[in-house]
């Protein structure tokens, strides 16, 4: 039996599962300060949903027939279940629907090229609402989020309008400009049924394509919510890969740092696939991974301690009793406490536990602690140790 | 395209979500006052990490092929995956080891039954410690839970100790005592091989069974944490469920309500399978599902209003610039707000979404408000509305 995770899935053990739960948090209080509320679908979802919504991606789709004889795949994005979602229950939602939703997804990646095959996604979007201050909400809610988490960033936006006469392989290969330069886009776009005349063309009439209306609109209403335009770029050669864009696209990047940690736009026409009714949206996707990564390559990650402020020891099978009642004394009053269970462990084993896990103090009742009724408290830090009444050592720890 | 989602599998829209994400803060809280460390480990597995280790239940995994070729399964339980975390990391883990974890997990379970297939499993374990008192403080974590939750609860407790002589089979059978009654019990245990006699015999030794020392143990333990033991009951007939117990062994109960919704026991050979050597744990899990329910049922959850405090409503598309301003002041007060985003929506069609997503108030900036900077807050609950300067109105949201 191979004693090992799949290749592309992770554990997180509690270090990392903790560091992740902070910016989750970070991420769910900004999402909810804009009165945007969670959504949670099945991992599993009937095959025939997801198929023929993402392109040529499709074939990442992990999927299976069930025992019971049920085509299902498991969740590769968080849109074409809320899609799904919006026909389902459109008659109980109130609209427009803000919601959010941090979930798994899973996706059969190379993971040669570092990608995770189970990753968590943070989405909010705004259903059916047209209207472009939803747009400029939704860019700056993403402003939002990355100030609560201290990092600088900027928004390059779009407006799909800028490619409204070009084939769809085409805007793709515009959109690897910036990863794969100039020349290597005009190859492909050469590759892909233009001659180098044509192609030359369409990427110079695009880099100076002026701003569409709607930008300008969005513009205008950036300002209006208090947003430092000079953070928000303009960029007509901007694309995003996903087919179903029809308006306003955008990304956010860090200064120093190549590619988008979060990106998203307008999508009026893929809801109507599941409801029949045309159903404008805008949303964006985090992926927490690379924005994990920034936080940590720029020391904004506060260090995590161990859940426990103090570790209560236990000096022997007769004193346990003692031990048990601090530790329960402690909890009572509110302090996160780790209670030894072995008596037959020595105490420096236990200190070397706490010290591992970054227990910040180790309280310890031996014999003359028992008859006194009081504790001696070692901070881990400081080496220094006190004795004094539990009443006192609640007030050191609290 | 059916337009749904599979059988046994669940959407949570608003409501449902944030019901779900408040107990599970609840419980989230009180594992880490015990200095419990979270821990995630992947859905899918290696399928020979899961197989051999549920018994008859193995059937309900789902397995399949990936395109890569991998034999994978979705996860099962969490037990499994954290005996394969120990052994996986036994070098760098802190031991004991004392983790938490919040994850779905799958089973192919007859819906029939009400039975959901994918549902959140709430675990706690302390894994390398022989000692009792682990044991205890296991019991004193599920109490601390629900009285958290202000859930009266009871714990039956039973040591396998209790089962030593008897065939496996024989001890699934007396398992379902409290479920089927003493008739279809002896029914079933002479299906398994007894006779009439012998199966009698059993169960009335078993009910007449003394506590073990290990039981008597557990009690004063749980005495020395301040637990009221008049709500741990020994019950000698007390079997669960799994295979893998060893020693001590309990159920949560509620008074008026059949079954358990949270239950455990110590395994000290299971995590052998993985590492090779003998590690012996102690734990629970908690379904999020039916503690749910029972505190529906007793109405213990509070009123889930909207996120956002406040709805801004918009005039016409001229006064747009002066909703969206307010809404950013309040958000920048720390004030849940939503913004309405169609100027061409009327003020009646605002109000009714702000009551049907319970929003307290409604914030109105028409064109009186904004020649005179006011606003007027509505009251949605008594009705009443009040105009105001901007800072008056903040202080009455916030």
């Amino acid at each position: 039996m191979k004693v090992q995770t799949l290749k592309g899935f992770r554990d997180f053990l509690p270090l990392e599962a903790r560091k992740r739960q902070y910016v989750i948090d970070k991420i769910r209080g900004v999402f909810e300060s804009y009165g945007f509320e969670p959504l949670e679908t099945p991992a599993l979802e009937f095959k025939e949903i997801l198929m023929g919504k993402y392109g040529e991606e499709e074939k990442l789709i992990y999927d299976f027939k069930t025992r019971g004889g049920d085509e299902v795949a498991l969740r590769y994005d968080q849109t074409v279940p809320l899609a799904r979602v919006i026909a389902q229950y459109q008659n109980v939602l109130p609209l427009p629907f803000k919601r959010y939703q941090i979930q798994n997804v899973w996706r059969g990646e190379n993971t040669q090229k570092g990608r995770y095959r189970e990753f968590l996604q943070c989405d909010a979007d705004i259903v059916d609402s047209p209207s472009l201050v939803a747009d400029a909400e939704i860019i700056k809610l993403v402003l939002s989020i990355y100030e609560a988490l201290g990092l600088d960033v900027k928004i390059k936006i779009n407006d799909r309008k800028n490619f409204e006469n070009l084939d769809k392989k085409i805007v793709s290969a515009i959109d690897k400009l910036e990863k794969i330069g100039e020349s290597s886009v005009l190859s492909e776009m050469i590759e892909k049924g233009m001659n180098q005349a044509e192609a030359e063309k369409v990427l110079s009439v695009l880099a100076g394509k002026p701003q569409t209306q709607n930008i300008k609109t969005v513009f205008g209403f950036l300002k209006d919510m208090g947003v430092d335009t000079a953070n928000v770029i303009y960029e007509p050669s901007l694309a995003r890969g996903l087919d179903y864009y029809t308006g306003i696209i955008f990304e956010t990047v860090i200064e120093g740092s190549t590619g988008s940690i979060c990106s998203g736009g307008r999508y009026d026409n893929l809801i109507e696939n599941f409801t029949g009714r045309p159903v404008p949206a805008v949303g964006f996707g985090l992926g927490l991974d690379r924005t994990i990564e920034v936080l940590e390559a720029k020391n904004l990650l506060p260090t995590f301690d161990s859940n426990a402020k103090v570790l209560v020891s236990i000096f022997s099978t007769e004193l346990g009793k003692e031990s048990i009642k601090v530790a329960s004394e402690f909890r009572k009053k509110g302090i996160n406490t780790e209670l030894w269970f072995d008596a037959a462990d020595k105490l420096d084993r236990q200190l070397k536990y706490a010290s591992l896990k970054n227990i910040p103090y180790v309280a310890i009742i031996g014999p003359e602690e028992a008859k006194n009724n009081t504790v001696t408290l070692k901070d881990l830090k400081t080496g220094e140790q006190k004795t004094a009444t539990l009443d006192e050592t609640v007030k050191t720890l609290v």
